[in-house]
């Protein structure tokens, strides 16, 4: 058994109903020392495609054999099953809804499995409403105590992942992609990585950045490098081109949101 | 000693200010390996029946000796006494206000005393408007590190338990209750219990439910049953009839709140 | 090493975003069994001033060798730095940019050094737009796991303090101060210290209190000393002056906020 028990969660439970508490008790009954982090209990009701860009970011931080609590589960009570995977010597448990996807994009899938061994579940039997307490809950709590993945239930033949946004080229040389995630600051986060535009680009010139259509300027090293209220593109601390307005919101000053174009080019000069 | 100690946190406090976190340190700085776990500190500012049913559903999932501080105290700086109770091997740390009164009525009380013993105090002397930090959270981390709850002060006489609202049966058959909480979904949770509907109805027909004079259809098994934006009711994750609009608010739907009435018959067909 | 590892947070960051999570991790890989607790993350964006009275607040009522992450930094990326000080032989790691400057005035220093070492950053090298990440986190996981403060780098030759405000005594004897912190009940909690108020009026005489040119009254014990919705002031739990509603805004009633003035004067009977 590991000598520290570290759980995380994210879940669109906010924070003033007793459901992330309860998640919590049912975990400190089974392990009562593991060590319980929030990664976010804010993520919109049902907004799968925020909880799998968070998951993504938050993910590689942690250390090995953290188990991640997901409950971002618009089905909850239908037939969708629950996965439990292995990344990087991290655990994530979550409904098969596609939260894994980003994280499955971009790292090795080390084992996986469904949920169904009922043994691990909070007795008396799961409500059909509340996954989250009555299966995620408990069987994150035994793994993170050392159970093998491989205990829960069989692999699955596949399992659902979204259909991501891939930045693409366009004829003139621009690479475009689009927004995938605005942070609590109104910045706006593109699918663009810094690896990608190296490999578009080169290493030696520099890029221009649009977004919504407008004109955004050079990449910029922070957000400090324009004047206060200015528009500015960045490679963000998650390596991602972002698009910002310092000390303000760039998703009111552009009208834009999940979903806008955002492209980049070579500055011809 | 007790292995592992564990505290929960129930406020009104919201989470911008510093006075969570001047709870903290003061149990901290009593028992430095305490694992601290927040039910929640979004509690409408001074709503003692809100706190009261959140209390009655996140506790059944703690593990034994786990220590609750619950200040939701609209009183404090008044005559008003802080009890420490025990239920279900667990305490609970708390103003005398009624806050414990579902977990009261629903468990067997173990033990109570009045929290009078200066020597478990936050010293210097307390302020009178802040019980939450020199009073609760110094006392509930000494009963967290093994004191026993008869040290605190003798038992009170009584204490205080709030007119619960009883679900009745009408002349016509029906069972009718009332909405007690309001979750941040906008989902309608009634003092109906999956228990009373057996009692009054039996195990086999089917029943229907009406809330705040509207007609929303037979129980279902989850959510999931009717189409997006359809009401409908359910027995919850915590054993409660519930009334819900998939994907939507049912608060908003059926212009109801705490206090509106939930009706149960028998579906006659 | 210290058994009890304990770290806390103060940030702008809000809750709904990865970063608060990405830096608990980046703490927990370097130790797995820190005892992390939040002071807050709804600091207004930037609002150096406000993360300033949390932090003065908080810091007293945790144990010697916590650890204190502060991350509100509307300058990440410009050339200021980041520090570590250390104070009542707890550490503090902030951008030097003034957030110290209630600890500082009211506490001796017992140590500081500017954070130079990269050995203690996060590996590979720091993103320029999250310091709080990428330097503060892992350098706060060590100052917790036992390094010497003098370990990170040299001391600085001076560093940034607000230019706090000051109450004053008026020729006609009132003693007039300004609110620095509204709390989420609408309290305005202002720098008039108890220690201040007997030093200038001492121990005997009743004080009287005005707020934004409106009487308020003397000071009470506590809120329920007057009627609901009714104006009062009184020494709170931060040992400040306090003007407040009983069980309503003050900000709202007196149409006061951040820098209002607050009098006090001896009452003339």
């Amino acid at each position: 058994m590991p000598r520290h028990q570290i759980l995380t969660f994210l879940t669109d439970f906010g924070t003033s109903d007793p459901y992330v508490a309860e998640m919590k008790g049912v975990i400190l009954s089974v392990l009562p020392g593991a060590n319980l982090v929030d990664i976010s209990h804010d993520i919109p009701a049902g907004d799968v495609m925020a909880a799998a860009v968070v998951l993504r970011q938050a993910l590689p931080y942690f250390p090995p054999e953290t188990v991640h609590c997901v409950v971002v589960d618009p089905g909850v009570g239908t037939e969708r099953r629950i996965l439990a995977a292995r990344y990087d010597r991290q655990v994530v448990v979550f409904p098969d809804n596609g939260v894994i996807s980003f994280v499955d994009r971009d790292r090795a899938l080390e084992g996986i499995a469904v949920v169904r061994d009922e043994r691990y579940f909070l007795t008396p039997a799961a409500a059909p409403t509340f996954h989250g307490r009555d299966i995620i809950a408990p069987v994150a709590a035994h793994l993170a105590g050392g159970l093998g993945l491989e205990r829960l239930g069989p692999p699955p033949e596949t399992f659902k992942l979204l259909d991501l946004p891939v930045p693409r080229p366009a004829p003139d040389g621009r690479l475009v992609g689009q927004v995938i995630y605005v942070d609590r600051y109104g910045n706006l986060i593109s699918n663009i990585s810094a690896a990608l535009l190296e490999r578009t680009f080169g290493r030696g010139p520099r890029v221009s950045v649009a977004c919504a259509g407008k004109e955004v300027g050079p990449l910029r090293l922070t957000y400090a490098h324009v004047r206060q209220g200015q528009v500015l593109a960045l490679v963000n601390s998650m390596s991602l081109v972002e698009v910002a307005v310092n000390g303000g919101r760039a998703d009111e000053a552009l009208s834009a949101g999940v979903g806008s174009e955002v492209c980049a080019a070579c500055q011809v000069k």
